[in-house]
């Protein structure tokens, strides 16, 4: 910005698409949160939503969690905590798999206008799903459902195949201060 | 990440801030969309929110006012649509300055736990408001304040002043493809 106010509205973009792939990625915050936020502007819409989370637990009773269900979305929680806290990393991976296969078809069925599928880069990077299988997923997927992926180092055919793909870049952070994570803020 | 999922937790953090002070910017999307899913955390824990947005429009009936209204936020739209639609920018900014007034009384009277600047950046760098007004109703707001802000190009006092500053950065976006802004997804 130049302290000058436009004047000059911008130009018309000249169609539609039918629906969008959205990816927050970066090591910043927001990626999940403006996952949330575009959520709520579903619901606003009447939207029928529906949320995978690969990486959070489902046995974590967040805030985004309840007011989601509260809201109607179809809420799944594909995690069992972080992997740092698993006892049986076999079961962990056979967890998240099981909740791509559940993305998958639910993308497949074509009955969410929006579907988030939150953290899916972890289990990509981590070997438990397939890059080419996530990929083919969304670039096939019927043309009403509108996709928001989220989660730090996006591998670049997800940066690729997005219609807006944003990096959240940490200015800095309340952690690097030695502030914990807060109730109501981080989740 | 380098491929090998990680198994020790992090150290905790030593100490819980009182209230923090979020500030979202960059050219990329997400800004207002990550504030917006803050609020819905907020919400989720019986917060008191309250949002001022300094630049969209209180004509525009978007996703997320209607949402949040519904869900009991206390909103205001300061702004009279964007610049270029204005017939009268001194009205533009006797407006703006009323909005600024307005979030500046409802942070001071510490009855929202969260308060959301939308797009103050914007009226700042117009100098219809000065930041050292903006930077010092935050840093001496009531401790269970919670401030978001958002908007392009925030000065650096402002991103000192923040306990998390994100930058969001356009990898690349819809819009440079030809795609307009779609109901839903973006307002």
């Amino acid at each position: 910005m130049n302290g000058v106010p436009p004047r000059d509205a911008p130009e018309r973009s000249p169609r539609h698409a039918t629906s969008l792939f959205i990816l927050n990625t970066g090591d910043g915050k927001g990626k999940s949160t403006a996952a949330f936020g575009m959520v709520l502007r579903a619901l606003a819409r009447n939207w029928r939503v529906a949320v995978v989370q690969f990486v959070k637990s489902g046995e974590w009773r967040t805030g985004e969690e309840a007011m989601c269900r509260k809201l109607g979305v179809d809420w799944w929680s594909t995690g069992d905590g972080f992997t740092w806290d698993s006892e049986n990393i076999d079961e962990t991976q056979a967890i998240a798999r099981a909740g791509w296969e559940h993305a998958r078809s639910t993308i497949g069925a074509g009955e969410h206008e929006l579907v988030v599928l939150d953290e899916v880069t972890y289990p990509i990077a981590w070997g438990w799903i397939t890059l080419e299988d996530v990929v083919r997923t969304i670039r096939e997927r019927p043309p009403i459902v509108n996709v928001v992926a989220t989660g730090r180092d996006a591998p670049s055919d997800l940066v690729e195949l997005a219609d807006t793909a944003t990096e959240m870049v940490n200015l800095h952070h309340a952690f690097d201060a030695g502030i914990g994570a807060r109730r109501g803020i981080d989740y």
